[in-house]
């Protein structure tokens, strides 16, 4: 089977090329051109400032470029579907994060990439770093140690710390599924979902499709439905999903069920997809080769989308992170809450509600509105339960 | 005595209004404006990029932006004349810095400034982060402790290293000297040289001066002439200074002296000066207020320079870590060796020596042969040393 547009991709030439010298670089936000110019923006103008900062650290927030600065951090365990490939490896990855947030959100940002894996270790430099930045974008670090990671460094931080995969992926899941349950007339709460993978995305799509009041959600790996034996975050989410008690593999989990959202690159055979209950939903979010492929699955569900961008329906977390990094920042926030990101979602459909089809359950991730749509949302739940500087 | 020109200096109004969300910003070097443009960049085309460093890691110089990539590193300890003020207030200076490299040498910065000042932490924090980064300017380090964290550093990184508060500075003391000696037709390597201040610059400049073939150098600090009983640094720099076993403090020292180099703040009495021998060589470096005001100093003295803009003869290391630091990333050089710094200062005079006069023994900051022709000379001296990449 070929899948459709693969031809519509890049040439290597054209992507090493593009990549020569790297993605980003620093830019100075007024001219350095004479001796005043120098007298303001260094010695001994500069003076002032520091001793402002120096007697109000708040101060830094204002004359610093932290306010909107993201650090994009790496360990290298978890790079796009490469696996362990360390932290130069990771780099390029880095930096075209880093570029998104410029682009769609007008966000400034640095990727760090560390060579240690170590969670205390990577705890320990971030609060040394504390000081450099306003915000963390915690990417593509394996599970289950992303989870522990991620916790420790909200501990750690008082500014806005998010594991993109898990949340980012999590957030854009959930507005797609309003998107795609407005489309069928049909309240998600009365859904039941089937997540295949318990990842980092799984775990955490998971997680927020129950915060948005969706009650049956079971969650596989390739060992099958989790269970609550099997202990840390897997058994955590056992314990929160899966009210019917089912047990097995994905055809008894499928048996039924309204939604599949494949987070995981094992395929689904069409067989398996028949199980469903008509007219069903199915995301099939692997990169660069979808679960099952599109054509296929709309023989069997009534809503179909992928993770790629030559298909309708593209599920991208670049419809979420530059808008609610965005928002918490502009609000000074001091977490990413629970309602900061259902707000997101919310966002995010919203827009997508305007022009809402069976090919448009969620927006077009170069749709000028969302990231401006999300960020205010955001900002705004932030302000709504205190969570502000 | 007012100093002339203070009154062009800029108001505090304008300072903080320039300062303003900060001096810096990241930029893409492509656009991401479409889904072949993200193809590309981010996903799935980065994959292409990742695997190839994944399995040949020094492809990373030339597929990220490491290679151009200065961190800015300060932990607070010693900014500008302010003292121990913090990370936070350091970070307007750290960010004036990289300002500094991108319009002086096109060089890409970031600052990363440390909520620790413990030596083992910062050696470990920036192993830790060694593949975000291309080379590591430190900047406003207290001495002692500079001294032991740069050596550190450099044993630890594989890439360049330098304090800047001590070979920025000596490099241009250097550079200087030289030019000085040229107006007035005197061979350096016969000068009686006095450093008042035996801090991170004064240090510095007296080995810089060493290795370029001055013999007769004294450094004081507070406490007068450095004998070698002081131990740590101040001892090591007494062992291989002040041949005529020079005792007491800067009256002893400034009899029959050539030049006198002022890194201390320590104010300069007229009288004193008028002990150094006649025609001499003053540069009173301290900032904002010189040691001794140049009109007086011309009373005494043939080449009189300082720190600042508003005279002639200003002495700013923006002559030299910019091209200093860009030639050794050219150059793929792991350090930053004394050949190195004196080809820097070279290169520096090469340029003065076109125009030179008694009041231009140094080039302009914004005189913009400088960084080409410091990075050139920089970069041929990492190639002839066999320090290269």
């Amino acid at each position: 089977m070929t899948i459709a547009g693969e031809r519509t991709l890049p040439t290597r030439e054209e992507i090493f090329a593009a990549h020569g010298g790297g993605k980003l670089a620093t830019a100075l936000t007024a001219p350095l051109a004479d001796a005043r110019d120098l007298a303001v923006a260094y010695t001994p103008g500069v003076a002032e400032v520091s001793r402002a900062i120096a007697a109000e650290p708040a101060l830094a927030a204002r004359y610093t470029w932290t306010n909107r600065l993201v650090a994009v951090v790496s360990d290298g365990t978890a790079v796009l579907g490469l696996g362990a490939i360390g932290p130069r490896a990771a780099l390029p990855v880095m930096e075209g994060k880093s570029a998104l947030f410029k682009a769609f959100a007008g966000l400034d940002s640095i990727p760090l990439v560390l060579d240690t894996t170590d969670v205390d270790e990577i705890v320990e430099t971030l609060v040394r770093l504390r000081p450099s930045f306003g915000a963390v974008n915690l990417e593509d670090v394996a599970a289950p140690r992303c989870f522990e990671l991620e916790r420790r460094l909200v501990e750690a931080l008082d500014c806005p710390v998010m594991h993109d995969d898990q949340h980012g992926t999590a957030i854009v899941v959930l507005a797609a599924l309003r998107g795609a349950c407005a489309v069928q007339g049909r309240d998600p709460s009365g859904l039941r979902v089937v997540i295949s993978g318990a990842g980092a995305a799984g775990v955490a799509c998971a997680r927020i499709l129950l915060a948005a009041g969706v009650r049956d959600v079971i969650v596989l790996d390739s060992r099958g439905v989790l269970d609550p034996g099997r202990g840390g975050e897997k058994g955590a989410v056992a314990a929160v999903t899966n009210p019917r008690g089912v047990a097995g593999g994905i055809a008894e989990a499928l048996e039924g069920a309204d939604v599949f959202v494949g987070l995981s690159s094992a395929l689904l055979p069409e067989q398996l997809l028949a199980r469903m209950a008509p007219d069903g939903i199915v995301f099939a979010l692997s990169n660069p080769d979808p679960e099952v492929h599109p054509e296929v699955a709309r023989r069997h569900a009534g809503v179909v989308a992928t993770g790629r961008s030559d298909f309708p329906n593209q599920i991208n977390n670049v419809l979420a992170f530059p808008g609610v990094f965005r928002g918490a920042l502009d609000a000074g926030a001091r977490r990413i809450t629970e309602a900061m990101k259902l707000a997101a979602a919310d966002a995010i459909f919203s827009v997508a509600r305007e022009e809402l089809s069976v090919d448009a359950i969620v927006p077009s991730p170069f749709d000028p509105r969302v990231a401006p749509a999300v960020s205010a949302a955001v900002a705004a739940a932030a302000d709504a339960s205190g969570n502000a500087g």
